[in-house]
């Protein structure tokens, strides 16, 4: 079953503001076997949205419009949606007396055009928006000798997910032919894209019933396996026969087998071993803690650390010694490691991790290029240090180093 | 002059993958008095690729097709547009010496479905991709009695962004009638986007010939101006004398005049002052440090800080006495002044920051709720602080929490 997503605004059409509700919804559709053959982003104006909804009827079953419900001069998805498909539209009694509701409980002035949120598609079922003042809208209905099933949705997405989750999704599951969707999701650290394709594609090439997307960002591999079939089981046990024999091809690369993140694996050995952490910074600026607080609960497991930006508060926080510096420089596997173990043993943590490097764009020198850093790890046993360059800009370097410096965690806890 | 932009891939149909080339090149087209209409988003299935651009040429008259220039089966665009344009391929003898000399260069067998990258559209001219192996086609023909032009350019970023600057932006100018676009984006802090635009509509609805987009997140509201004139010095005036009038009436919310971001404007002060910054976290978690070294050249007045996330390293670095934990909670306005205190005081830093609050979703008791922050600065004068209550999830509680904090660090500067 095919669908077209179509998201409305002219705000999508700047340079600074994209649509992302679509991600959302494109994951809830494939749950149910609704596979998304188009996309399209188009502004607020009547004769171009009539020209898209023309263009959707001619390619899918199923249409989805986001966004121009609201009340004002430019939310035309509603008149748009009458043109291209000859319907009318008719003002809604319980929908009006919604709205006047809404404006009392609000204490606010209820002006006459916000009425149109009440204008509903002749045969359309209303779907509730109890996040917002306009109303969703389903129909399903006869175009051109086949079926098709038109969707309007709200744009905001806190109205439109919670809308698409509880009135969409159950009405699709219900109106098109049963179909069943495993998923699993695989992650890696830190193998070149190139190389993990390399080691996997004779294993996935096989299971041609299975749909595998590999997604590269930044140090971590994401692999999403997808299947589809009319009976559940049979789908998820060729996804977890795929996943296995790819497990197996991954070895230690493989940090997560369900989804999760780098940082939710780190804090999860943590808790394990009953072990803490605690980090010292200098050109990740704050990165590797924000990517572990970012977990609910880090505080179980996470210390704290220091951003060490300046040469004195490696000393201060990190107890590195200022003739280490000055004999090595700031960015070197002595500086590190000694990061690594001042932050160990100033804040009680069993591990504690260091980070030393040139993020650029300024500060290489003669034998120390933009995207060298040290990272070091340091528990009761031994402190080590890696050495790696990162390529790429000052952002890009910054993720890198934090990728790594979190898979070496891991690993050492593994 | 109306445009479309056609993202060719499967991959862009996932949950987890956009195209984000489209927003790069939206920015160049609108700076040359392009407006984008549409933007399609395809997979590599040959007939939904024609389809998608009989529609577009049907529409616009500038359409642009990123991606699907690859070697693989997969890579249809070529084809796709002979098709829809009745149009021939040829193959390209001076791109077939190319590509057989990249692979040379690489010392990489030249398999033979590589050579489909050297299959140009009749009548096209080929425009060179120094960053890949597949070249650009640019197309200026008649179509249905109108004049179309048709660009192909790569997927990847890395080739596609640098190909359309060299290439596409200098022809499209030539082809076009000239237009001057003036363009300036005003930022502004912590004021919510409803009092933003009841404060701003009266004066920017007076210019119909500037278009200003409004976009807010967490705390931050951008605005952009954007006038298209055939003079350029017109354009410019315009968009100058409706910015002078939103600054005056933004007053001391408005932090940016020509763009730049907030932290870069923290930054500025500092360097303004000669005074230096140091910052001690609890729920950001290191967001804010890390927001501030995401400038270049940040470590001139950012020492570091630290992520003090357990109550011991609340003492042990931003000398936070327990005793005052104890009687006040870790959430406290007198934690956060006394974290502030401390850690200016620790690192001899000329203002210092201190920030606790429950990010949520769990910590809340019963009267201190999810989302509330205490931030509290500090300087030899004098130590204060604000109390906040945050909406949303655990992030947006950060996101707010961290554009407070450095929001309230530019008011003291100012």
């Amino acid at each position: 079953m095919k669908s077209e997503i179509i998201a409305v605004g002219s705000e999508m059409l700047t340079p600074w503001r994209q649509d992302t509700n679509s991600l959302y919804l494109t994951e809830k559709l494939n749950g149910i076997g609704v596979t998304v053959a188009f996309k399209t982003i188009v502004g607020d104006r009547r004769k171009d949205l009539v020209a898209v909804i023309r263009a959707a009827l001619g390619r899918v079953d199923v249409l989805i419009l986001m966004g121009g419900l609201g009340p004002t001069e430019d939310d035309l998805t509603r008149e748009a949606v009458a043109e291209a498909l000859s319907l009318t539209l008719r003002r809604d009694a319980a929908q009006v007396a919604a709205l006047h509701a809404r404006a009392a409980s609000w204490r606010m002035p209820m002006p006459s055009n916000n009425l149109k949120q009440a204008d509903v598609l002749e045969s359309a079922i209303v779907l509730p928006n109890p996040n917002g003042s306009a109303p969703g809208q389903w129909l399903d209905m006869q175009f051109g000798g086949y079926r098709k099933l038109v969707l309007l949705v709200p744009g905001p997405p806190s109205e439109c997910r919670p809308l698409f989750d509880a009135e969409c999704i159950p009405r699709l599951r219900t109106a098109l032919p049963t179909r069943s969707i495993a998923r699993r999701t695989l992650r890696a650290a830190m193998i070149p894209e190139s190389q993990a394709d390399k080691l996997l594609a004779p294993t996935y090439t096989e299971y041609t019933d299975v749909e595998t997307t590999i997604l590269a960002h930044a140090g971590d591999i994401q692999l999403t396996l997808l299947c589809s079939k009319a009976d559940a089981a049979v789908a998820q046990q060729r996804v977890d026969e795929l996943a296995g024999r790819m497990e197996e091809a991954l070895e230690d690369w493989l940090y997560s087998s369900d989804g999760e993140s780098l940082e939710q694996i780190v804090l999860y050995y943590l808790g394990l071993r009953q072990a803490t952490l605690a980090v010292a910074e200098s050109c990740t600026g704050g990165m590797i803690a924000e990517r572990i607080t970012q977990v609910p609960g880090a505080s179980r497991s996470f210390l704290g650390g220091a951003v060490v930006y300046s040469d004195a508060l490696k000393t201060a926080f990190a107890q590195v010694p200022s003739s280490l510096i000055l004999q090595h420089g700031a960015v070197s596997s002595e500086v590190a490691e000694a990061m690594a173990e001042g932050i160990r043993l100033r804040t009680g943590a069993t591990l504690g991790l260091g980070v030393t490097g040139i993020a650029g764009p300024n500060g290489a020198t003669a034998n120390k290029p933009v995207g060298l850093v040290h990272i070091a790890l340091s528990d009761a046993a031994r402190t080590e240090s890696i050495e790696k360059t990162f390529h790429g800009d000052r952002e890009r370097v910054r993720e890198f180093a934090t990728q790594q410096a979190l898979d070496l965690i891991r690993r050492r806890l593994m």
